[in-house]
């Protein structure tokens, strides 16, 4: 099968990248930049020898007659053009940006500050949660593939959520990432002397992945109400960890949590439930398309600790891309991810 | 005024030098360690040319008699037995490990897993969070310094927790921290390749300074429920962030919050609220006492999210300590603290 | 093939069954440790669901009959006992330590401080560094992994000076390695909270790898005067770097340099040599087999600059044991190997 | 004494704030940006409620009338058109960029690649390589400081060269240093995604600091040959080590070394000569006005090995811009600059 990859000078579209270029059934046909036609390898030296295409302009057209799937790997208001473009020709999208994910369109508009695409497109994207959205995925022809807070945030929460343990209220989702989360786009806040050795919290309230996570919940239960999100960002260059906080209906103990986890995951070989009393680290996952929870019961609040760790751009971001491109096209979804998390 | 420090060898020992050997009052008249008797500069090269003494062994009678005041940086359980050995002789001692903080003696065994120190060495030491205890602190002959997460979140919490403004149920305090505040006793958790481009939760629901912080909070409102705190490391060397959040009981703006932290921070030159819709980054402390102190309501909520970022080893454990042996002297509690935070 | 695992609890080790287990044609059969039999899973959490095996000791004999080959991920010491043990049994082996490297039993022990294996396994052991020792490599039976820092310093010198283009004498290497190349014993050195934010040298003019580069050097130019070999540890956690100075015998372009460099490493998919003015950072080969090299011919001094960079837990160590067990075996050299820098 | 500081926006004005802020002679009078007037507690945030200044445009004539010396923290080639509009006028003059530390104005404008001041400006400006320039400096009006990595070169080569001990010809320097020595201007080098883990070489043979360290060299000893000299980018935030490779033109022991380097720095309070057997390393020296040097004689290849360290901002730049102040007008060079080493 032939890909091509829009907006390939990014994080996200070097990563998909690495992954398609040993992947087993599908080839990178061409890339593609918005901005410059240059080799790849001046952007990204570490390809030299590897991988030595160059970028292309973006001619929709050209890329639906000659590619079977595109990934637009470009930024949210780019990445909804894009789709826009090639809606209704013959060629499969998966789009990492956050354009299709909010179906309500005044939603988006409000969090992302400008326009959103049109209802129909937005009615067609399927959401690409890949452990909890598999059968729509199936049938996708347009994807929407989540944000990366909102893989490590719903990953968590839908067994409980969707088992209605907790309470609808007072969800609390306390998110931190490493700076590539930011992308290349250079900035203060992510520049080397500013972020070593600090921590620090941004769009307090504010973040655009907040609609995109309660979307989600309320599917899982309707009566969830809104949920606090707080982003921070840790001097790592990937990873996300989220510590979720949830008051339980019922008294449950953290085996039992453990075990209801571990079920609902049993046949998701990319989540991975930590045992009683483990808790994942971001490292353990560096690299690789796994999700790993931790889970934990404090008797003293009757109050469920959950922690869920991804690299960014990986399960939250080209992995899970790549992923669900496997489902829509009815191959292995593990085909091409079989990395290894990189230790130390 | 003579002081002597035990424990000198830890990275809280080494940040009492740095801040008492260019204090205006206080000179170091010994060091001490439980352990070896060599030169500190065998244990810190940093301090070559500045601060040649030599560590000597521990003799509390020797050491009371010939100083004035005394600071333990010695962990817990050392410290408690070093109280002891101090108790009633004539000299001021303050205390930075966890042994004397907790007023109930089964409670701190609880956490601490070891023995208690007597009720009455308990009954007497004061608890020196200095802003908000300030007339005991200035009468105070045994001081109990708070602990480094503590710090954090009780300044962080103490207005609207004492102003009766939050629901006594559902406090969640997400704290994260650096390294340093691991100590110095090696660990594969602490060690460079497994904590570098890392970030791990741990001590979940364990911590032991939970009772610490639950105490405070009881006495500012005694209908304060069980809180959630969180510790995480970050990968870097110095600070601690506690993000909290916390339901509001009437509807407040984030104006209103600045303007009642900065009210009562007025006069405390340590706390700086920032203006609203800024959040301050532990970089922004590093090196000196500040607490710096961000604010948000979440009208969508109803809740208030409280940033408080400290150098954990400063405000967070020596520079904290000094405030309070100022204090307990009648020096201006800024005396030798005048450090501007080290930036970039 | 059948391939057993010694030492497998150490960062050699880990490294070693990420590229073993995707391997096409090695099969790791047991993996051991010397010092405990748990799953390999509680030492590396990040194996979970991947590699579930659980650590065997050792038993020379059983190993010998159950698999074909060997890796050694034993430190110096403990590896040359091991490769006693197995000499003359059936069976392939690749050690990863210092013991075999040194062909000279004297200087083996005037540098690494113990005995060294008897000289007829000395004499049998062929040194690994695969671009240069190929045929060699291919028919060995025991197999001596280079060092990290000479594979890096060996493939930046190799051209120039088996080409006789350098002074014998003024050779300087200065390295400068990632914190992982210290392996997993603790130590203050390598803890965190030192090693962040620091930039350290260490074993000034007295490393073990000394007597490996000359004896490789002096190979290749029997004039080459002893050399000057510095290192220092990085706060990174994976990669070294080498800047060499070389004083050139005629005077020749940096053009000249970049074209000997790529002809002589033509048919090494392994080592990119990088084109005039570009010059490779260590994150450009993380988590790959790749040895990366700039060059740069000052004509002011008439010295030559040489900057190679690998990771040093891959073509530093596993990666190129993997490569020289490829070799030994007639395999594809790239069987295994075909890791894309992880980036960024 | 009334200071102005100039370019106060950049690290180096930050760091000329945290010094002068506590400084017992000098106040600051006046903080200018040549772009920017804004509270500079917008710039910097650690600053707030300690020192809450606004930034004042740039007028010479008002700040000659005002103040009496002026800090020029600003860039090459803005810094010389500043000391050309102060020249002449009533206010002395320290200059941290490198406008006017080449007397040869070619040789300038060869590595700065824009035009010189002129040759009278460059006559009279006195080149502020504290302990080994001394007289001028007292005497000086307007003062050229020396650069991060010449700074440490120097300190470290001096005492050789100026003793005629070491061959003229193959000095080679390996610096390294931390990001913020790139300043605060934006690039993809020093991102952090890009940096972190990251260790790069950059400008190879053609930094702008070589003509200023073999400009002093030759003042030491006129046979000096041109020096090599690298620099390379660490992922830490300060700090800067220079690794020098010198042949000794007789046999010494490191122990004569180390004795030699005593006795030269014994009256020169901010130099630290390690004993025999110990290195420096950058955390040493951080946040402090110190340079600590080790050294190693190998027998081997007689050659010296030496190793400075400095904090770039501080001996780097603003700590020696202000002990040069100091020694300018008569007070005691360690005013102000008592910073004991920010450990860990």
């Amino acid at each position: 099968m032939k890909v091509a990859v829009i907006g390939t000078t990014g994080y996200g579209g070097g990563e998909l990248i690495r992954i398609l270029h040993n992947h087993p059934i599908f080839r990178i046909h061409s890339i593609h930049s918005t901005r410059k036609e240059i080799p790849i390898t001046e952007e990204f030296p570490h390809l030299n020898s590897i991988f030595d295409e160059s970028l292309k302009k973006v001619d929709s057209e050209k890329i639906a007659e000659e590619a079977d799937l595109v990934f637009l790997a470009t930024p949210s208001g780019a990445s909804g053009k894009l789709a826009q473009s090639f809606y209704g020709k013959d060629i499969q999208v998966v789009d990492l940006s956050g354009d299709l994910r909010i179906k309500n369109s005044a939603e988006y508009e409000k969090w992302y500050k400008h326009e959103s695409v049109n209802e129909e497109i937005l009615a067609n994207a399927v959401y690409g949660l890949s452990e909890w959205n598999r059968e729509k995925i199936m049938n996708a022809k347009l994807l929407s593939n989540p944000g990366c807070y909102p893989t490590a945030a719903l990953l968590g929460l839908g067994p409980v959520v969707s088992a209605g343990l907790i309470e609808p209220n007072g969800i609390i989702i306390d998110g931190k990432s490493g700076v590539s989360g930011a992308g290349k786009t250079l900035s203060k806040t992510s520049a080397f002397a500013e972020m070593n050795d600090n921590f620090r919290i941004y769009k307090v309230n504010q973040h655009q992945h907040i609609p995109e996570i309660e979307q989600q919940l309320q599917l899982w239960d309707d009566s969830t109400a809104p949920v606090t999100f707080s982003t921070h960002l840790i001097p790592i260059t990937r990873g996300i960890m989220t510590t979720i906080y949830a008051q339980l209906k019922t008294e449950i103990t953290t085996k039992d949590a453990v075990e209801l986890y571990q079920e609902i995951y049993r046949n998701h070989p990319f989540v991975r439930v930590r045992k009683e009393g483990q808790y994942p680290s971001v490292k353990e996952v560096c690299g690789s398309n796994y999700c790993d929870i931790g889970l934990n019961v404090d008797q003293r609040t009757g109050r469920l600790t959950i922690v869920s760790v991804i690299d960014n751009l990986m399960k939250g971001a080209a992995g899970q891309a790549v992923q669900n491109a496997n489902l829509m096209n009815g191959i292995d979804e593990k085909a091409g991810l079989n990395f290894i998390p990189i230790y130390p």
